[in-house]
């Protein structure tokens, strides 16, 4: 099978969406009338962002995931898609999960490949998505990063650290029970990107952004966009994020401080992060809900510039939990 | 240096064209009132599409090269575009000159970088570029594989062949004399997408698409896409298309088979293979001049599905110009 074949057989679906799809030089897309695009692109490297053995279905659901939660943090509604691929062969089993995880998640959201590129070399995958945002006027509804205001709540969606947690497992860093790692591997491998949320948060936050790399170093570029700070209780996060209570970390042989470094730094979450003022209070319970996506105040912003951590006492906790970065 | 300080002091410019730019989850592009955007993506992987001494700056051009010359060949205006690069290693030089051709091209066409990703791994470039079509009354004005007809003209741009007389010298196939070399290897390694040339043909071209894989190759993805055949003098084409003689290439060592292969079934050239009614003659002329691009016409479509080879007595050729194929 050659690179032709391989993609009129796994990738090719006819354009339901798109005015133009797969098979020409370039695929042709319309926005409707009166909105933006929003653009987000992500790569990832086998060996940095997925173990060789990941099942491929999972790897197919993952790489499209960590996309659409971008166009999820901006609120925009998912498009398309275009993929590149670089395999070091031709598996058919492995190419058929790969596209069934992959098209299962667009599917789920109206969201179609309308191009790609395959290549021979190291297994990468880089996609680029598409979405559109209303724009009334020309005035997008985009969320940005740099909208929050001192006062404004600090939101986070669903629960953080089990990605992390089962990434650590999965490592032989540490042990968990059977059912446990199950349910934080399920986190790990198969995120569920935000999008109904993002949507629904339109002209209500005041800022948004998705958590990639872990809340503290994440919330730190919000803070930075928006040019205003905040203060965290790093207990009251740990207890309102954590997917279950410490009684159950505790008895899985997880330590208090691996706890807090999952919750607070963890990375690979997937949630959104945001922000909204006070007034907008029943509005935000009511998108999360409207949304079926369960979503949590952790905090508040605050005029002065930088984020500061307090400990379970209230005293300011020295500032190691950086955010993700691939050249640190 | 981290990922962010990468992007910050590299790749990050104020949007000019975008809504919004690089530093935010998501991009925002508008594409002008009546029309649609064009989308085109390129993968290119180390030791496979570029030897690892590469000059930097000529891969920063060539990675976007490639990428335009899709636009170029549906017809489109460039707008913006997205890299996503993985790097084994932070190098400030390589990125310093990387950068550089790249956004020396990027410029001269009016595109901007409007997002991306940076991540560890085998130096890999992916790029997403995106045009703007006009598609008057919702009627897009793209050039497509599909619309060649029987009795049109079959036209080439610039000349073909030198990419891959270049390579082969460089992979020590064959000894070119350094004038040669040089004058093939700036085709090999620094292309001119044929941008112009694309927006001249919009209502002109029948068919259209760009030379990446091989004339022979590409053109019989254009006639299968347009359910139409050709039959093509090779001598006729050799003639038309080198860009030097017989006498020059024999003089250089270069055996008529050789430039034969070179020019019918070299690939990398990024140029644009077109098709168009003989009543667009003086049209066809017209819109190469104006976009100061040579034009060839190089044969004629027929109704009988298929590629036919003549030789120079007229007789046919055994068909073994095969489009290049990563996994072939």
């Amino acid at each position: 099978m050659g690179e032709f074949d391989l993609i009129e057989r796994f990738f090719k679906r006819p354009a339901r969406r798109a005015v133009l799809g797969i098979g020409d030089d370039c695929a042709l897309l319309q926005t409707p009338a009166g909105s933006h695009m929003a653009i987000s692109t992500d790569m990832l490297v086998q060996g940095r962002h997925f173990f060789t053995d990941v099942d491929p279905r999972c790897l197919g659901h993952k790489a499209l995931a960590v996309n659409l939660s971008d166009l999820a943090a901006c609120g925009a509604e998912p498009m398309g898609f275009t993929l590149a691929l670089a395999l070091p062969h031709i598996d058919e089993v492995w190419l058929a999960a790969f596209a069934g995880g992959l098209f299962a998640l667009a599917d789920s959201h109206g969201c179609e490949l309308v191009g790609g590129d395959t290549t021979r070399g190291p297994l990468t995958i880089g996609i680029t998505v598409f979405g559109s945002v209303p724009a009334p006027g020309g005035q997008s509804q985009a969320l940005l990063r740099s909208g929050a205001h001192p006062g404004d709540d600090i939101y986070a969606s669903g629960h953080l650290g089990d990605a992390r947690l089962a990434l650590q497992a999965l490592q032989g860093q540490l042990s968990l029970p059977p059912a446990l790692l199950k349910a934080t591997r399920l986190r790990l491998e198969e995120p569920s990107p935000r999008i109904a949320l993002g949507m629904a948060l339109r002209g209500l936050a005041s800022a948004a952004m998705d958590l990639s790399d872990g809340l503290v170093g994440d919330l730190g570029h919000l803070l930075k966009a928006s040019q205003v700070g905040a203060t965290l209780n790093t207990e009251t996060v740990l207890e309102r994020m954590a997917a279950r209570s410490h009684d159950v970390w505790a008895g899985a042989g997880v330590s208090h401080a691996q706890a807090l470094h999952c919750v607070l730094s963890g990375g690979d979450d997937y949630e959104l992060l945001f922000t909204a003022p006070p007034t907008a209070r029943s509005a935000v319970l009511a998108a999360a809900q409207s949304s079926d996506t369960p979503v949590t105040c952790i905090g508040r912003i605050d005029a002065q510039p930088g984020l500061r951590l307090l400990d379970a006492t209230g005293a300011p906790m020295p500032h190691h939990f950086a955010s993700f970065d691939h050249f640190a």
